[in-house]
């Protein structure tokens, strides 16, 4: 029987994000808002400033009592920030104002400090600058109802700033999906246990729950899972709900590999696609339990990771309803490729820019899918398509750069 | 009397930098560490692999017995990840071997499974590869004692994987700097609440805590003071222990400012400076606070924000030990600037890239302090040295870029 062709990796993530639904906005703190994809347009509450201000300290006056200089204005009031003043400013008068005050009725008009000379309860003026000028008008940075951020904006600390001036205290935002990691092999220690002979230190766990964070969700990772027909579902059951699940190991046709069985085993699961025409990746599953989207990485930690950047990031983008866009660029081969096979390959490679701003790219030596050393230095992955043609020094490859924190 | 000529900027900085104390590293779980900055260089505890292992499910058998083939060898034991076989492997032998499982003794070569045939305890092999082929190496990727992660560098989820698969549990990081944020201002009411007559949203509180998060610092915000001599040195005593103090607001030459002066008045206060030859910002006061370094930003938004920008992050970048890099490019300017006078200017611009890939400037038509929607839009800061001549379009300046998450 001919072996059915591999799945390639366009329609690998064209099935994840068809079928996984998006969650619905959560409206959150602006406190806890930093970072966060506004989910809506926000409009202001309030206009900003509310009322005219002065923007210096000084005295509000009528500028038409300062246009004949030197004066002599009598000071009735004043108004401080957050303390307005009661009176109006009449012909002949002054209100003491500070930075930020609002403007007293009548004066449309602020003199400097350093430009009075003040005795008793009057001031003398030497100088006074245009009707206007140094009053921060009311609405003049926004107004009430004027859109101040877009849907879909990442919230910077200034953004912040400018929706808690508007009166805004909550803020509608795309879901952080909750995601739930389940690491399985026989061989697994945890972080902090010695390995015996044959074991290994869990790396998995670490690197996705970080990457899900620096992806916008939120990891629950679940610990270790014995090669053990059943152990999933059991751990599962055990652990609440989550808006996607993320395995890995366990996913290769090895007799110890009981993830896809325990899949195509449980009754309310549902395999959507096992194995895709990619290298690193190839026994990638993508699989539906009891409703939830669930997908099956390599365990081999280069495999896993770059599964984690291409599906497991397209899925919790498709979650909170985000356009994905990845930092795709292109740069000049420092050493030549062979020609590609019938898998889609993602090398790891070091990027570098020369002396005429042209990107170089510097692929790792060897690229074993358990090479750990290599990809964390790397900083990116050169894509090669089925069948590309070998390529030499100097020719032009299309790179996905890493995303920070990645 | 001549007034004492402002500080310059970069003597702002010094003063800073001169008499901050760099805290010590700090050891943290490395399910913490992620962008985490690290403090010295790790090696590696463990080699990786620790031993030879398979990189294929197949058999593992001695090369020398599939010379000639096709060959029938007999299958004595099992070699799983985590479960190494115990036998070794004799003339005639072979080992079931899975992907991950430890290399049994006298073997040097895997067979893949996809290319015998099993009948019973015995297999017959069509294809034989190299000895060597599909075995990773012991140490093949790094070998205790290597180093891994050099000092100084931000951890990416990679590196924790790395350092996990290395057995180390532990990472020496740069310290986040515990930093108290104190806004002042009657005119202040906190978010959530519907600002009466002359009032204001606190929203630099929210703004400081992002950007010091996004600095590397750890933020605790104290609320809002109110513009009351004493209220400071009352409010920090109930507070713990910070290793920087970042107060708004109160800083200016007002009746109404009071962290001026409970900074002159306190004894255990000492001003380093105040006052400082920059727009905005030029009230920005650096003191020690019964040994704590202490930063009193101006109260206008845009002046808080840009005073972080430049004062606060250099600050928590000297208490961590970490030289401070700001992404500072060429612009070419698309409106005119006038010229200079005495203060450094920072000025708020929009970034944008032409089609031949020149950065373009875009000043903010109005440069108020307190205009927060347009600081909120802008890419970064025009630097303008004190006296700069006028500027036509095209020309170019030189512009800070504002930090992820700034």
């Amino acid at each position: 029987m001919a072996a059915k062709p591999l799945l390639p990796v366009s329609d690998a993530l064209d099935a994840i994000k068809t079928s996984i639904t998006t969650l619905p906005a959560e409206r959150i703190a602006i406190s806890k808002a930093h970072r966060r994809y506004t989910a809506d347009i926000h409009k202001a509450r309030l206009s900003h400033p509310a009322s005219d201000v002065s923007a210096m300290d000084g005295y509000a006056v009528r500028s038409e009592d300062v246009v004949d200089l030197p004066t002599n204005l009598k000071v009735i009031d004043e108004s401080a920030a957050g303390k307005p003043a009661t009176a109006a400013v009449q012909q002949g008068q002054a209100i003491r104002i500070f930075t930020g005050a609002v403007m007293p009725k009548g004066a449309d008009c602020i003199i400097l400090q350093e430009d009075t000379i003040k005795q008793n309860s009057h001031i003398t003026i030497a100088e006074a600058s245009d009707a206007g000028k140094f009053i921060r008008k009311a609405g003049q940075d926004f107004k009430a109802g004027d859109v101040l951020i877009p849907a879909g904006k990442q919230l910077t600390a200034r953004d912040i700033a400018l929706l808690a001036s508007a009166g805004i205290d909550e803020v509608l935002t795309l879901p952080a999906p909750r995601v739930a990691i389940v690491n399985s092999g026989d061989e697994l220690v945890e972080i902090g246990i010695t390995p015996a002979h044959g074991q290994l230190v869990n790396s998995n766990g670490a690197m996705l729950a970080a990457m899900i964070t620096a992806f916008g969700g939120e990891a629950v990772d679940l610990g270790s899972l014995p090669d053990k027909s059943g152990a999933l579902e059991h751990l599962l059951h055990a652990n609440g709900a989550f808006d996607l699940i993320v395995t890995t190991g366990g996913a290769s046709v090895g007799e110890h590999d009981h993830i896809i069985g325990d899949l195509q085993n449980h009754p309310q699961s549902k395999v959507n696609f096992w194995r895709i025409a990619m290298r690193p990746g190839k026994p990638l599953i993508f699989a539906d339990w009891d409703g939830v989207p669930l997908l099956g990485l390599p365990g081999n930690p280069v495999s896993t990771g770059v599964c984690a950047l291409l599906f497991v990031q397209a899925a919790i983008a498709k979650l909170q309803g985000r356009h994905l866009q990845h930092d795709i660029c292109s740069a000049r081969l420092a050493t030549p490729l062979p020609e590609n096979d019938k898998r889609e390959d993602y090398i790891r490679t070091n990027l570098s820019v020369c002396d005429d701003r042209v990107l170089i790219a510097t692929p790792a030596e060897k690229q074993d899918s358990a090479m750990l050393s290599f990809f964390a230095k790397a900083g990116g992955l050169i894509i090669r398509p089925p069948f590309a043609k070998a390529l030499g020094i100097g020719e032009e490859v299309q790179v996905i750069r890493f995303p920070t924190g990645f």
